[in-house]
């Protein structure tokens, strides 16, 4: 992807270190932070440093390597299948990792997982781009873009293709409360990419789909089913319900490497819950450029975090995969 | 309602000055904002330092009686009516001023609008408290709440009476970005009530509604369409939606004054956007204890600030009025 004019990919090794995009500074700094141990690595996925299931999985594997490199790998794996519990790349990369891995050079078997990764999501922006038509206003929720993957993103990889071909559209990005990964992430990623889009407060995606202002949306996944259920960032639900309301396709972009096919149902998937403070809060850039939190709610009011929700299948237009466009 | 323990209104004419509780400082701060003219009233409503269609209503009233005070009645009625577009209070207000003032003492005028909007959200609450039962998750949207009124509030009148008469429950906070008045105002109207809550963001309501957490939906409204279609904070749409899809009833709480039986439909209620700087950051309280804006998005994305959305009637399990609750 595009950061600053340059070509990036959110995250890579190079010579023990993994170096990532650091994005809680996004849009307001671009800085890359370098983990130097696989427990530096699990810290960078936990307070999500580096946020996004094909990202997560990806940076797993490199912390495998990292371990492998330490000769400490089983102690790795337990530090690192414990970050996030919600993912399932996470756990599909650390078996990648643990399947391939002879005692040789980790390091080459964590970038073949990485490139393998990249380039599901590119196939995922080639097959996705055939639903994007001129004119059409898309929805997306949080940020299942190049920042949550190696490269290329799920549910936005379709948008850049669609704009390298030259396709006329506009993209209204939720903001994503709490942590506003849809107005920092996916926003700043859209104009690196020169994509025109808007930013709305996550109650506004409703309203606008009953004024007809909304044609397509696209969102990613951290975690699919057996079934076709899918977990995701929170809210994501709710579109889907609205959307389906509201006739307006729904789709869900994932690389195989989030089909957790042995789960039965999305009500098995494990749902994280963060802390309060991320709901009582926010963080942002003041005037002065310095980063800070500021308090929202009463303190003594308490506040739930869930991180994710699961949409049953029934709400699916279909699921954009390396493999193409299917319903389940 | 109680702040700080004494008893308040949200707003009163004192002197020919109107007073009232200060809402962007809340809750980190309770002050009183005097307005010495009808000028200032008018701005104390656009800028929102006073908000919630019951309570612009009054607000709007003693602005009258100012206007009326200083013999500029003319003047006073067209500065007060170009505030806040969506809120049929405003214009009930100042109609009932025009038909009760007869070149006598107006602030008595506005005084009794006051005295008898306070007492229709009494009746509200004793209506809607007959659909509150032990043991009950509530979820109401933005401030609907005494703050939002001259008192007892429309949405959180129900409540209150449900606490007094020793009701157990437990209520959902929709934060209700961009300006957060659920996590801010009716939050901090709960905890000075004592009424269990707990904030969640506004993605997080549809996932408990799936999941069985959620058995009452109670919102407010700023206009009430002939056909029943309401006008409320954007999200209340998106909240209708989910709880029919969950065959969850949803109530719409509001004095007579805020239905318009003259407007056909929903769709001719005028809706108000707000400046792109409510949705690109967030104001609040530092750890220092000073109301600072935070950036989130990037500077060079555009965002939309929708303030309202229509919920059509056949989302609406029941209207709560100072006459009872009533399907329309």
């Amino acid at each position: 992807m595009k950061a600053e004019g340059r070509d990036y990919r959110t995250l890579w090794l190079e010579d023990g270190v993994v170096k990532m995009i650091n994005q809680p500074l996004l849009p307001h700094r671009f800085e890359i932070h370098e983990c130097r141990d696989f427990k530096e690595t699990a810290d960078a996925i936990s307070s999500m440093v580096v946020r996004g299931a094909p990202a997560i999985g990806a940076c797993a594997c490199f912390g495998m390597a990292q371990g492998a490199l330490a000769d400490r790998l089983a102690e790795a794996e337990k530090l690192l299948a414990a970050t996030r519990p919600t993912a399932y790349d996470l756990f599909h990369a650390i078996n990648y990792f643990k399947e391939n891995h002879d005692g040789g050079n980790g390091s080459e078997i964590a970038q073949k997982y990485a490139d393998e990764s990249a380039a599901r999501c590119e196939k995922i922006g080639i097959h996705g781009a055939e639903l994007i038509e001129d004119g059409m206003n898309l929805l997306t929720h949080c940020n299942a873009g190049a920042l949550g993957c190696v490269d290329w993103g799920t549910a936005t990889a379709p948008m850049r293709v669609a704009k390298e071909k030259g396709v006329d559209f506009h993209v209204w990005v939720d903001e994503t409360r709490p942590r506003c990964q849809g107005s920092r992430l996916t926003a700043w990623e859209l104009v690196e990419a020169g994509i025109d889009h808007t930013v709305i407060a996550d109650n506004t995606a409703g309203s606008l789909m009953s004024r007809g202002e909304i044609d397509l949306v696209i969102v990613g996944a951290d975690r699919v089913a057996g079934n076709g259920d899918v977990a995701n960032k929170v809210g994501t639900y709710t579109k889907a319900v609205l959307a389906a309301e509201n006739n307006i396709p729904f789709y869900v972009a994932a690389p195989t490497s989030t089909f957790h096919s042995d789960l039965a149902s999305g009500t098995e998937i494990p749902i994280e819950n963060r802390d309060e403070s991320e709901v009582s809060g926010m963080w942002g850039f003041t005037e002065e450029g310095t980063m800070r939190r500021i308090q929202i709610a009463p303190k003594n009011s308490r506040c739930l975090n869930q991180a994710f929700d699961v949409t049953p299948k029934k709400y699916v237009t279909g699921y954009i995969t390396e493999n193409g466009v299917e319903k389940l």
